[in-house]
């Protein structure tokens, strides 16, 4: 089934019936008062949709032209539904949209049902001089999905959700491209496969978002990001259908499917890919551990992932890990088991300053036993300490409940945004101190009261790994979006001087656009122009997006 | 140490006073004229170099300003050091040097020491209109190091061999590219580190060559292939210098680098490069196993590789297995211990038709254990059955020597030579068949004789595997090459209409050119040239290759 817009907030996360996860959680809202040195919190709710301003919808003779193409019924431009594609849910995204600014809107949302209808959108688009934005889920954090006002056009790629194929002797399935996560697994798992990609995003983002995002889901560590799940494509583009390369392995010039990998959709629409599948996971183990700093965890890490070892390792740092244990507890009477932990803890010589790690294994179940051993012996080696598997349980049952709780947070006049980076291992603890430093001091110097920042390890490489980092701070009423700014601005100034990557997995979108400049340098970008000239010479598709 | 071309062979492979491995072997050629067909072989010999035909070295104009780049005494003229570089090692490129046709031969030799001095080249080049080829170790076996006679260079790299970088946290090594195999891994085996990337041209070829023709080394089951240990390059164009990305990671964009990776020298000239490297193996077992059928085997195989068991697993089919047998014993008694090899399998119930695997284990001792029984199982379960290890210790002992036999094969009448490609498993029965069917015909509607068609599956994947072929046959003396084109195109239509890659791991040079231009497609061809032209407006690097 399609993604249905109408029961998803279109200026929020989620399900529009979803419960408040803060609601009865007086102790939480103290506990961050305290962290945040906030007297009190304000009362910022988002406007209701009716006071929303939008563009106008593209005029009759385009949508005739459109409508010649897929029919009238998959032509939409009530506003709701143009409203609904406007923008992701970056930071400014829920911001703008909150305030009932939509004027990005597309004049009108189209529904395509297979390749060759959207090569004919995107001619039709050339012709009359309209941009087109491919949407799937719409989750872009970094400004992806943001739209482009009447004379653009939101190609929905959600109808466009179906299994093609499923060798299972290849370990291989092609799917269009519009499928979501739960859909996508649920069709595999029938099968007895899985993809294993799970994003944050998971429930409402789809698989032609992952690859144009080069995305990683959590358990990248077993099942790969991306990049190294990604097989073939077929792009639907303003020339006609490109199809990529499609062998395990070849040597006839470079792999140019790669480039559909963090393209964007500036590159062509895709259409359908093939991913790599594996038997479902005979067993999940999730565990916890406690580490004694942040960069003994880290070693741990690199250790197990050098030896080859596939898990999940996830690693808070000490401010993450006390921050969100007080914060999920405060308030609350602490049950005895999490006293009888602490004093535990405090027993075998662990001060109050200590980092959290769950650790993930999936697979058969002998294998499973195997490499969680295998990464144990390092997590010991490293002064760690097994917590058990209920600490894992428990946040493997709310992987994907962290964004729930932005909504509540803007509410409330709290500002939250996410941001991660990469480097080598001999550089982590250098781009961790840079960019903490950096939050921490443009949040202090623009926000009223103290910002909180916390940071784990999301991804680890044998050759590095990257660093997540979510912030929270007190928000500055009618100037929300230059405070955001400020602090974004500084931290990415501080990952690309102390050598991270400008993102890790969330993408480029517009707001990384300058980063991803500097990043490439001037024969990259020209490289990634030159590209896009070739299969969409007047630059039909997502513009501002990616290059500049 | 850089390679030195007066002791190596500049028409045939390795050095020249390397002994004839066929010279004392009556037995060897009495089981070849029987396989061909052939009642007599004919003597065939290179010619000298003194009958040698060159071009004329470039003009005084042009050398000043090559010289006022580099010194005149890293710019060659004289006949011998031009000849080396007028081919690579192809079949034609052989056939034609050992004709005394070096009328590729370039106009001059230049051999850079930096970065920069290539970027000054380039646009010297540039400037005077003429082509410049990027020259390692001139193994490629495509004619991807072709010269362009008198108005091209060729830009000898094998100066540029140092170690620039070693970072043990971080397991990664940047060399210059010119660095050689046997250099290369010396350099990392004295800090306890490989990187396992051993092709068939290891102790001649280079670190630029391996990347450049997205090369796999025999154990990248193990270690992985160019595009899995490649991390990123300095590349010199004629626009200046080229840096790719350098993170784990990355998700701003598509990676750039990964271009670099096949790109034959058409995108720039790689000046130096950055590897993943590993600890120096504590352990190498290497073993063969005969399994019933090369179906069988192939199925061991995949299940081995899909349940992600490291290991090099190189499976005969029943005529490599047959001729290579009979090859090394014909004419000698066979010993006791083979013949009571064979009582053994036919008490097991084997045919005179099984398939040779050998399988390849390196690492930590107990993981070599643990990865080899995991194999064992598959194997055993397909009903393969162990030889011991010094079937595997020969195997490993001899890895190199394979291309040592052209020399004296091509000195009697005799031509050999290979192709490969990969494709899903689903597919491998049928590209095998349809390749081997067209070699066969081939061979037979334009040979006398008979010819051998020999095949290994030599690498492996999730999804897939390549097929190495290869083949020999009675030469049509004076029409060589219209009797090898004829072998190879069909082989190659055939590859390309059973679904196959038109090359696994040898790279496009000019051989492959018009099947890659099929394999990308339209858009995908103009891509190519589109980033050609970014990097090298005139087309100054390779033309020729690669792209049209």
């Amino acid at each position: 089934m399609a993604i249905d817009r109408t029961r998803q907030r279109w200026q929020g996360w989620g399900p529009i019936d979803a419960p408040d996860p803060l609601g009865d959680r007086a102790g939480a809202w103290e506990y961050l008062a305290q962290a945040l040195g906030a007297t009190s919190f304000a009362t910022t709710p988002a406007l209701p949709f009716e006071a929303a301003m939008l563009p106008p919808p593209l005029e009759e003779a385009d949508l005739a032209r459109l409508s010649a193409v897929v029919g009238g019924d998959r032509v939409l431009t009530d506003s709701f539904h143009r409203a609904c594609r406007a923008r992701g849910k970056s930071y400014p995204d829920l911001h703008l949209l909150r305030s009932g600014d939509a004027m990005t809107a597309p004049g009108a949302v189209v529904l395509p049902n297979s390749t060759d209808e959207i090569v004919a959108i995107l001619q039709q688009a050339e012709g009359a001089g309209l941009a087109v934005i491919p949407f799937g889920g719409g989750t872009s954090v970094v400004g992806g999905a943001t739209g482009g006002g009447t004379r653009s056009i939101a190609l929905d790629l959600t109808r466009m959700d179906r299994l093609l194929d499923l060798n299972e002797t290849d370990r291989t399935a092609t799917f269009e491209a519009g499928i979501d996560g739960p859909a996508l697994e649920a069709a595999l798992h029938a099968r007895g496969f899985t993809l294993g990609h799970a994003p944050q995003s998971f429930l409402y983002s789809t698989l032609g978002g992952w690859i144009a995002a080069s995305g990683s889901g959590q358990q990248s560590g077993i099942y790969g990001r991306a990049a190294d799940w990604f097989v073939r494509a077929e792009l639907a583009t303003p020339r006609g259908v490109w199809r990529t390369e499609s062998f395990p392995a070849n040597a006839a010039g470079p792999w140019l499917g790669r480039l559909v990998v963090g393209g964007e959709g500036v590159f062509g629409v895709i259409a359908n890919a093939t991913v790599r599948i594996r038997p479902t996971p005979e067993t999940r183990d999730y565990r916890g551990y406690v580490l004694p700093s942040f960069s003994a965890g880290a070693e741990a890490i690199r250790n197990v992932v050098q030896a080859g070892v596939p898990a999940m390792l996830r690693l808070s740092d000490e401010d993450e890990t006390k921050f969100l244990s007080g914060f999920s507890t405060f308030g609350r009477r602490p049950s005895l088991r999490r006293r009888l932990g602490e004093a535990y803890l405090h027993a075998r010589g662990f001060s109050r300053n200590f980092c959290l790690l769950i650790a993930g294994f999936e697979g058969e179940g002998r294998e499973v036993v195997r490499v969680r051993r295998a990464a144990e012996t390092e997590i010991r080696r490293a002064g760690g300490l097994a917590l058990g598997r209920s600490v894992g349980d428990r946040w493997y049952e709310r992987r994907f409940h962290g964004p729930d709780l932005r909504d509540p947070l803007l509410d409330r006049g709290v500002g939250v945004d996410t941001l991660e980076t990469a480097t080598r291992w001999s550089n982590l603890q250098r781009l961790y101190e840079a960019v903490r430093g950096a939050l921490a001091a443009s949040i202090a110097a623009g926000s009223p009261g103290r910002g909180v920042v916390m940071t784990h390890v999301s991804h680890s490489y044998p050759e590095g790994a990257s660093l997540y980092f979510t912030f929270l701070f007190l928000r500055r009423p009618g100037e929300e979006i230059a405070q955001w700014r400020a602090i974004k601005t500084a931290a990415s100034a501080a990952i690309m001087d102390a050598g991270g990557a400008i993102t890790h997995h969330h993408g480029v979108g517009v707001d990384h656009l300058p980063w991803m400049m500097r990043e490439k340098g001037p024969i990259g970008v020209e490289i990634l122009r030159a590209i896009r000239k070739t299969v969409d010479a007047k630059g039909v598709l997502n513009p501002g997006k990616l290059i500049p």
